[in-house]
């Protein structure tokens, strides 16, 4: 049936650019995941919505599954076709469609790189402020089905914050063009949002219009050891008070290893067991000052042991290298990744719980952290030791995952933050979503895609 | 059947509030709308959320309708009961319940006025910035149920960016606790988002996390006077360039002239056609320099005849009444109100479309219209005329509506920007949402309230 099924999608849009190339099969049917064997059906690469909707048709008909595909930088393999699916891939649509000065918002298709849209943002002399270090390759389709994260959320919230307009095909064809770059819109419920996270699994995303802010001020990165875990809290109240933060975010010793053994240059003499890397505001001498102050303030309590303030751009970005450049730098390792929320009021109690779990069930394993405090986001990366088996890692890492999703559950957290649930965390959706919440989402997968056609299996599973 | 229903409710609850005095059933069976008579069964009054759930399965065993009631001040029918239903009214659940200082969230009961939890946020040296004239009636419940707005969206956004979480009853009496205070959370659809603005249809609120923010800096305020429409855009653009605006509203000479009947003092000796009140940061000399040279680059420009810069708090209460004291001095005229939005970059054209309908369908009724063009929302007051019957006067308005709402398809607009759907703009909602996304409306309706229990005939009907 598959291939005679393609065969019937080729009669019927033969202008399709369709691949069952085996390279292409391989390259399209996974993510920054390597759990999963590719094994999609073909490729098609639509040119536009029209197309879109001509394939979800055809599925719908055929009874073929659908996995949307934009910049497969997904860490959850929210993006992986292992079953035959038909992969869309959003390359070809991947266009700035149109600048709107008055609304300040750009409308993009969904292939659209990240960093492309920033550069097109800042071309009309505009931010578009949502960023992380996969700006190069990810999509805004796909940073939009995962409500992405990044190191600016402190100062300007997650990927949901900035679309003002999303169009979307749903499981039965039909194009929904929701909110429509309305500032203010209580005519109903707010599909647009639904969508926003819904990871391919509610509708494709078409096209989207994301508003754009003034850039911000000049800002300086400084850089603070800890001593210990107890003061990460303390710094960054005084640092919320006193400083207008852009980003603060933190770093053990471990990862501070790994990105200085990839050719970062080591930032202080001594080693300290957990670093901060804080963005704010330096466009005047009081805000120069504060930053001096706020250091003075952290060396007395004992809550720092060293720091550095950056005097240049350039001084600035090799800072930010020291955090930026973590996960490149573990990437040979092939880490396990959890990548949890809780409340910044749960972070003291969760990260000594979480503390003790790695202690007893990791002794022997390199465990790598950083994260977004002011997020209440934690990244754990785990490195695979060289003689140890895929399988008998995995296994490992799973039940203290498990551990972990007790403990998120206990303390109100959530397992995916910004990396989406796909299928790498399906198994722990229950420990963040309750039963109740589980079925009303199971619902409205099939009011939206009542054939269960879109990135089926993703999330939870449908029965 | 109603009354022995009622006579099991309290058979089952004999703690619970309820009530069927004839002025309760007044009372609590209407809103700031006075187009229905009220009729509800009874008013259950709930004192913590196992009391709602519990009414909530009463209602499903007896098939009884409830309709939530906050501080009842909707402008568009949605807390009206008159079919019979039991009103749940939230008013004994007005507490704030904590304070998270790590978080900087307020968590609070639905019932709690906006003014109240404004109160409470300054209290902690914080800031809840939603704001708006009903702040001392409305509720936070009752906010979340229409994403309420207001004067400071243009900075601050909607409710909607301001609730970290929610705890909902839905028609099945599950209680759903969302998002619980998470900025990260990519596991699952986001159904916080779902429930916020859906007007009570979806679920009851009977718990909310909101979050609060740094107290914004002094602030002036600028009142301007435009010899022309067109002249409007052109204000906002200079405006928004160069100052840092906490609010931009505008208002007619014919709003002019009902606030100063009603006692405000006239701010110019010469009246024009059109006013901007704009509050923007004047925390130093830059900025209150900035607002001087934005008013003489418009004078220059021929955009503003005349100007006031307020100089004291006191002075700038006397400049925001006359946008502020609209809504009240228009009370005693009974007018019929619309409440729409378009994107920013359509105003211009929508709104000269807006005028040829009002000339033309319009000539001899007092139109006021005022509103919040940072965030393309104009409020548009229908006065009645003395001599005309209601049902006459509303005739004609809805017949405007008709066209006002045809007008806004064609532009992509919105016919509730922040009152909501409720009862009196139903019939519109066609025109604002498509037939597709109104079939997925009704399709999270029956999944959330299966037996349409939760506010029937609001936003839509369920067939």
């Amino acid at each position: 049936m598959p291939s005679s099924a393609l065969a019937v999608l080729a009669g019927s849009l033969p202008q399709l650019a369709l691949s069952t190339d085996p390279g292409d099969l391989e390259h399209y049917g996974r993510d920054w995941t390597r759990r999963w064997t590719p094994a999609p059906l073909a490729i098609a690469r639509p040119a536009d919505i029209g197309e879109v909707q001509a394939i979800v048709r055809w599925a719908l008909a055929e009874r073929v599954a659908l996995v949307p595909s934009g910049g497969r930088t997904g860490l959850s393999g929210g993006a992986v076709a292992a079953h035959g699916e038909l992969v869309v891939s959003f390359e070809r649509m991947n266009r700035v469609l149109d600048f709107d000065p008055a609304d300040r918002t750009l409308t993009v298709q969904p292939g659209l790189p990240l960093e492309r849209l920033q550069q097109a943002a800042a071309g009309h002399g505009l931010l578009y402020p949502v960023d992380f270090a996969a700006r190069g390759s990810c999509t805004i389709g796909g940073n939009i089905a995962t409500n992405a994260g990044g190191i600016r959320v402190i100062r300007y919230g997650n990927t949901r914050e900035w679309i003002a307009g999303v169009k979307v095909v749903t499981g039965t064809g039909e194009l929904l063009d929701l909110n429509r770059g309305l500032i203010k819109n209580s005519s109903g419920y707010d599909l647009r949002h639904l969508m926003i996270g819904s990871e391919g699994t509610l509708g494709l995303v078409v096209e989207a219009r994301v508003r754009l802010t003034d850039p911000p001020p000049a800002s300086s990165v400084m850089l603070l050891a800890l001593p210990a875990m107890d003061a990460l809290m303390q710094v960054f109240d005084v640092c919320r008070r006193r400083l207008a933060l852009g980003a603060f975010e933190f770093f053990t010793d471990r990862a501070l290893h790994h990105v200085l053994a990839h050719g970062a240059q080591r930032p202080f003499e001594e080693t300290a067991p957990f670093y901060v890397v804080a963005e704010f505001d330096a466009a005047d001498e009081a805000q120069q000052a504060a930053a001096l102050a706020v250091f003075e303030q952290c060396l007395e309590h004992g809550w720092v042991t060293d720091g550095a303030i950056s005097q240049s751009a350039a001084q600035a970005a090799a800072l930010w290298r020291l955090r930026e450049g973590i996960t490149e730098s573990l990437a040979a390792h092939r880490p396990y990744k959890n990548d949890i929320a809780v409340r910044i009021g749960a972070i003291p109690a969760f990260m000594h719980q979480m503390q003790a779990i790695f202690a007893r069930e990791y002794p022997a394993f390199d465990v790598v952290w950083f994260g977004h405090i002011g997020d209440g986001n934690l990244h754990i990366n785990v490195l695979k030791p060289a003689d140890l088996a895929d399988a008998a890692f995995i296994e490992q890492c799973e039940h203290v995952t498990r551990l972990l999703s007790e403990t998120l559950q206990a303390c109100g957290g959530s397992i995916s933050a910004e990396h989406g649930i796909g299928l790498v965390k399906k198994k722990y959706l229950a420990g963040t979503r309750s039963p109740a919440e589980i079925e009303v989402m199971r619902g409205i997968k099939r009011v939206l895609d009542p054939a269960g056609l879109l990135n089926p299996g993703k999330v939870f599973d449908t029965p």
